[in-house]
């Protein structure tokens, strides 16, 4: 049927029918009550990493989401994703988009701590939220608009776009089977994970990424951390230590970000603003949902494959490194105003979320 | 518009539909590959939900995605969302989404178990998947794409969109001590979870939702299940059972639903397309967000205010639940090859990912 023709019959067809009509008319309709005006501007945008190129998971993910925006955008928005080095050294990130030398960035708010010891509470806490509850403190719960308000005397807007769920304890050249164990231990654990060890008596040791496996091998240090078995694994650590522990009491649910420069984010008509909002609300489930994917079957392959000892931490060694994290807590807020607010708004929301878990999600895990 | 009058015009709509489609694709034609080009052709959509109007988290959250869409197209697509029975009748909004009458409706899809058993394995299933983990099925596990598969036999697409978590396993007037104090028990308890309590011993009863309260006050029930602490509150179920039992065994991660007519779908110019698909992953995010933060308030409301005996099933309930909701699956997919091949993809996700959160997400729940 050619077009003149089919055309007029959908019309024929549309008189029988009033929400034929409609919808028809709409297609006409100078509907001038609609939010926004979409104008041709085209914008060419530069997002800045903390990882490496392609990173799995976080830098793919980076990359999905500059597609998404694409096409939600219909080519308006295009944005370039870079690898932490390739346009600015990894954790210069933050100043970069700060500045406005470059519009986005993805990474995790406690690299920051620096700025501003409360950014860390915004990424996780050791003995903290896990990804479903700290999902639910940012977008329900008013954690989002506390981050938003610490970003905000940086210049910086920030979105939660990613968790990697409940990472390993790390990987040992030394049983632990005591808190006392973790005396002498030479280990590569970063932030308040770090500052938890040396109270247990330990060295936290700082490696790049790409230092680590090298320092293990060697020696340098006696254990670390890093992410969970699909990194891990890719890591090799497998190859040169002895044990691997869980849970990750240090990083139960961090949620990485994205961060965006307020002017440049500002300047946005509230389509596009629209659209980046949303498109970090799907990375953020689709990062998490892809972690949780790749764990499990690197996790098996760890165990069956290469035949990993994993192993969990007693209750005592648990009990020992929750009671040096709160520890750890009390002297970063003792010193920080903001750092109290958001951990106060952070703790009250755990309580009763937790109190509402011991007959939803952990009751769960335990009935089945 | 009243009912009738709209289910006669619908029906009439639905033979010019096709006709309506293609001229809108013709009109898209030089829209060829790479992003979409903008257009103004503008959208007016209806949305027809299964739930009350403006029913708290999942009708909100329509209307919230209906806000975003708007926004995100610059006002190019309208969606009127539709409480159950506003426009079609709640149990109704599958059809008239398949026929085209309607383009898009927000359910479950175990609601649609009698047009093909395999679909309520998209929603849940007895000692099934929880949020975190079903969400990690869909988007990176292979369940969308089956999803896809089964819904397109309906003209349907899915995007799962809302998971309320797991939920309460119900409010009891008889104490629930052993398997067998099922035995003659008259609950409110549809799909699944009803046929496991008639292998128990017990009678399911269909209510709607309107009805369930006035039934359980006059003992023409003993038991019912709802959802969690917020909506069973807002029920006020508390003033008339004696029990109030965890955990949801039956629900443990339900996924809601929007499902789209394929035709209207397909029709839509890329950019349109991955902002619905965008704005699904957002609801699906801060749905299951929006029921922590609420379950976790009005549980110790519940408690605190209301003096509500909140109780576990014992190990011995839950293992005689368990028994038979494997023995109705069984047979459930003993008479159907689709549902058979979607419940065996679930199943080997389910062994792996419950491998993994013994290290990760149970552990940390038994660790803290």
């Amino acid at each position: 049927m050619k077009r003149k023709e089919f055309l007029k019959k959908a019309s024929i067809a549309a008189v029988g029918s009033s929400l034929l009509v409609q919808s028809c008319k709409s297609e006409d309709a100078d509907s001038s009550t609609g939010p926004a005006i979409i104008t041709n501007k085209k914008y060419k945008w530069k997002l800045v990493t903390t990882w490496p190129p392609n990173f799995p998971v976080l830098g793919e993910g980076c990359n999905m989401l500059a597609e998404w925006v694409k096409t939600m955008s219909g080519g308006r928005m295009e944005i370039n994703v870079y690898g932490g080095g390739e346009l600015v050294p990894a954790l210069e990130s933050f100043e970069a988009v700060s500045s406005g030398a470059v519009e986005m960035g993805h990474g995790a708010a406690y690299y920051w701590a620096g700025k501003s010891p409360a950014l860390q509470f915004f990424t996780t806490i050791p003995f903290g939220l896990n990804a479903q509850q700290i999902d639910s403190w940012m977008y329900c719960g008013g954690g989002l608009e506390l981050w938003e308000e610490n970003y905000a005397r940086f210049g910086l807007v920030p979105f939660p776009a990613g968790n990697t769920g409940v990472q390993m304890a790390g990987w040992f050249n030394k049983e632990i089977n005591s808190i006392d164990d973790f005396k002498g231990l030479k280990m590569r654990i970063p932030g308040l994970g770090g500052k938890v060890l040396k109270k247990a008596g330990g060295t936290a040791v700082l490696s790049a990424g790409s230092e680590i496996y090298t320092n293990l091998e060697r020696g340098v240090i006696d254990a670390t951390e890093w992410i969970g078995p699909y990194h891990d694994y890719k890591m090799g650590f497998h190859n040169i230590a002895k044990y691997y522990y869980a849970p990750g009491w240090h990083e139960p649910g961090p949620i990485l970000d994205l961060f965006v420069n307020k002017r440049a984010f500002d300047g946005l008509a509230p389509d596009l603003q629209e659209i980046i909002r949303t498109a970090a609300y799907r990375l953020n489930a689709w990062a998490t949902s892809e972690f949780e994917a790749k764990n499990n079957f690197y996790l098996s392959k760890l165990i069956n494959e290469e035949g990993v000892d994993v192993r969990r931490f007693s209750d005592d060694v648990l009990a020992g490194l929750k009671q040096y994290s709160q520890e750890v807590i009390e002297e970063v807020i003792a010193g920080d105003e903001a750092s109290a607010k958001v951990y106060e708004s952070l703790m009250k929301f755990s309580k009763e979320i937790r109190n509402w878990s011991e007959y939803s999600e952990k009751l769960y895990y335990n009935s089945i």
